[in-house]
């Protein structure tokens, strides 16, 4: 069994001052087209999501909503722990019970610093912030077939929305 | 002073049963063609470096030698150290007289496992060999711009071929 994890930011939204509360926050109309963008081209690298699992604020919702219309995944969950500061311990019991088949692909939409440091603590087992990730970018984790994949797991990617965009 | 480090290895080369040494295996014809559009990709992207260094042995020179066909550098110097069991340190020393101004954008065109070592090396200080780099693939590093860039630097971007070729 491989499971591939894909971290996916959200895309550039309204700044703090244009909303009542962080979670309100939209993505701006640069960041809606932008997000488009970068989903139109996963679908055409061939990537494809068996689940996406989004934070429930509301521009990681708009994200995971627009990465499903491009037809990535046939379903978007919310899951809290994917807000802010959302413990992972809480994703890797939801992962203890995600049915096993042939080859998982999942994507996690949420913010930063917690999807870098999430994807650190599978590949090195603590956090380090040295990972880099741009607003739509991604990170592409392998997890091992047997064993806890903290600690464990390996990086294929990491990109900036701009170095697959044309 | 911006540094930025790229990570380039070489394209898809002849098996070591088709020639008399290591050193001299060259591209394959497909290594050739698919290297010289990741290198055509590169420029399209926006790519550009000040000096690309170069292992000297022969799949990682034609590699270096495309990357220059495609204008993405004036310059390609053969560096030794980048032979595989090459010492990330000869490079550091090497590092330190190259000429700052100010944003310096350097290629490095070498082999597994040594290129993604040096890369793990300077983002966190040791090798865990926990990051995927395909043939023709490149890794993306920034440098701190004062101390030395063992464990201090960070890495925002992490590609194999196929997630920049359409």
């Amino acid at each position: 069994m491989t499971t591939n994890i894909y971290f996916i930011r959200h895309g550039i939204a309204a700044g703090r001052e244009d909303c009542p509360t962080d979670a309100e926050r939209p993505l701006t109309e640069i960041g809606d087209r932008k997000t488009h963008k970068i989903a139109q081209k996963l679908n055409q690298l061939g990537l494809h999501f068996h689940l996406i699992l989004t934070s429930p604020l509301v521009r990681a919702n708009q994200t995971a909503k627009i990465l499903q219309a491009h037809k990535l995944s046939p379903k978007v969950e919310e899951f809290s722990p994917l807000a802010p500061d959302g413990d992972i311990n809480l994703w890797l019991q939801w992962l203890e019970t995600w049915p096993p088949q042939k080859n998982r692909e999942l994507a996690l939409v949420g913010h930063q610093p917690d999807l870098a440091n999430w994807a650190e603590i599978l590949i090195w087992g603590e956090t380090r912030e040295v990972l880099i990730l741009k607003k739509a970018g991604v990170i592409g984790i392998s997890l091992p077939e047997v064993g806890s994949p903290v600690g464990n797991s390996q990086m294929f990617w990491l990109t900036p929305p701009r170095f697959i965009l044309d």
